[in-house]
């Protein structure tokens, strides 16, 4: 019998952004104003973790969910992470820093499942993978809901074989990382809707739809689509909430086109093109999160400096729709144009009866 | 003055598929159903495209469109074009065929564009680039609406700038070509919802959404993000009235993941992995349509004995949903399916009023 899904006062979830973008703040000011704020585990100590769900819980009183990255140590080739890390070296240089060694963890699984299912947090969501049945059904004995990322269809139906009470469907439009299971080229690129309707044809999960979502008449449109509701991302990241780095927003909300690329971590990210991009793409090997490791000195470097060159600009595809507003202004004026949306389609549809 | 958008029972067109599915009784039924139908004038003479629109107009009274190529001559690698021909030497062998000759033409388009103007038919739509301001005030000038597919925010503008009435803004989900004006990778590769957000935010065209629509809700949808109407092309391939070949039809509604190649025609369409494209796709020359006749007596072949390993199975990505039934039933169909997700959608955000 899967957890059912939350009462929201608005069907809007803040997606969870590792790495620096997500706050408990931000987390709190979605829940507050009747959304659901999503706290990133991912490269946080457990310890880190801990302090960022007491905040939240400082902050408000409502549920809200915890962000897990389930990262499977898949074979890596060494002789293509030397040689990037060779091609990096120039760049090192500049910026005057030691690349990072490039090596595998598991983002600490084990003692962050073990502090969420502690704390009893409303809501696990996964990243990466979908963990074993034995891993949901601890989330599940903790009275804790269990939401799996998927990007394509079969990912949808091992998920709910494992016992997922929802699931979060990312489309390709979507920023940041790809959830897709397997980082293979061409696999789970699929655009939201027709993602979304692949999957609810035949999936009675609740579906959460995220990737390219920025301004009511999205969220509306996935709604009608038959989401539950719409995971939003990159249209928080410039919300004073948020502590995206100064040069990360101020590319957000410009005219940058964005691409997949496993130049800053070894797996498939969307961001906005920059030179970074352009020179290693060709040949960033799969090697996830070695890479991440590998470049997380010079991503540093060039974020202290303020050069958008060499940081990882994560972007969704609709980032050119970003406002500069607190996270509860947005979800209450994104919910009212949902509305408007909505009833303007009706209306659309009804001329011809 | 842009010319109005036609007044459609239901809001839905039929996406013109060159190169066979298309057909005049396909249209035609599409605009009796109260849907808007689209004759393809690609790859057929301007003799043919003048007795497809006759017989459209013995079956139906309604008003109708007809798309246009608008290909540019642009430079092409000869090199790589001939190196293309040798790696597809054995394949034509097998199929006992000579390869075709690459070149370029451009696919009658003057011609194409007098017969519409004499014929004047309801709206001309255009692939693969804007026709001038010159080209556009013909039609205007004839009481022919123009529409211009595009596929980024600034091929939106452009065509916008050279007087268009209306915009088919095309998802990277879509089946067949990209009707990118550039044909450059990751140029207007945007998931479809983004795309109608970030081309809606400054333009007051009215906006025909394609790309991965295959349903009700999926129609739904791209009304409530702010289409006026959602162009279908995949989900009509299965329909007794169109032409598509047998070893196509029996590709669609299955899971086949699609992707996105220049194998088959030199330019980027979205068709069902076969191994056509496993083997050929990596090496792929920019030149169309150059490798469209370079291939085309493999693709025929192939057809003819019911083989698809070498057919440009052209498929959107929802293309697991598509149905074997007569259009104007899927027509009807889909637009009480597209009212029943925007009352669903209504009551999922009234619910937190």
């Amino acid at each position: 019998m899967p957890f059912s899904f939350p009462e929201l006062v608005h069907p809007i979830v803040q997606a969870p952004m590792a790495g620096g973008p997500s706050t408990p703040e931000l987390t709190a000011s979605v829940c507050e104003a009747g959304g659901l704020g999503f706290v990133a585990a991912g490269y946080r100590t457990a310890e880190q973790l801990q302090a960022d769900i007491a905040r939240v819980r400082e902050l408000t009183a409502a549920p809200f969910g915890v962000n897990l990255f389930s990262v499977t140590d898949a074979l890596v080739d060494r002789v293509a992470l030397d040689r990037y890390a060779e091609k990096l070296q120039p760049l090192a240089r500049r910026y005057g820093v030691r690349l990072g060694e490039p090596r595998f963890d598991d983002d600490a699984f084990e003692s962050k499942l073990a502090l969420v299912c502690a704390e009893r947090v409303a809501i696990v969501s996964f990243t990466f993978g979908c963990p074993s049945t034995e891993v949901l059904g601890r989330l599940h004995a903790n009275g804790i809901a269990a939401w799996v990322t998927v990007t394509e269809p079969g990912e949808g139906e091992a998920a709910t074989h494992a016992g997922a009470d929802a699931l979060v469907l990312q489309g390709v439009e979507a920023g940041g990382h790809r959830g897709t299971f397997e980082d293979i080229d061409g696999r789970g690129e699929i655009g939201l809707l027709a993602l979304l309707r692949l999957i609810a044809r035949s999936n009675e999960l609740p579906l959460v739809a995220s990737g390219g979502i920025a301004d009511g008449p999205g969220i509306a449109a996935v709604l009608a689509a038959g989401a539950r509701a719409a995971q939003i991302g990159t249209a928080f990241m410039r919300c004073p909430e948020a502590a995206t780095s100064a040069a990360h927003r101020d590319a957000l909300g410009g005219q940058g086109p964005t691409a997949l690329t496993r130049a800053f971590s070894g797996r498939r990210a969307r961001g906005i093109v920059n030179p970074f991009i352009d020179e290693h793409n060709a040949y960033a090997p799969t090697a996830y999160p070695h890479v991440h490791y590998l470049t997380a000195p010079l991503r540093s470097a060039a974020r202290g400096r303020g050069d958008p060159e060499a940081i990882n600009l994560w972007a969704g595809q609709a980032h050119a729709l970003v406002e500069q507003r607190p996270a509860g202004e947005l979800v209450r004026q994104w919910s009212a144009d949902a509305s408007a949306a909505i009833e303007q389609a009706r209306r659309n549809l009804m001329s011809g009866d």
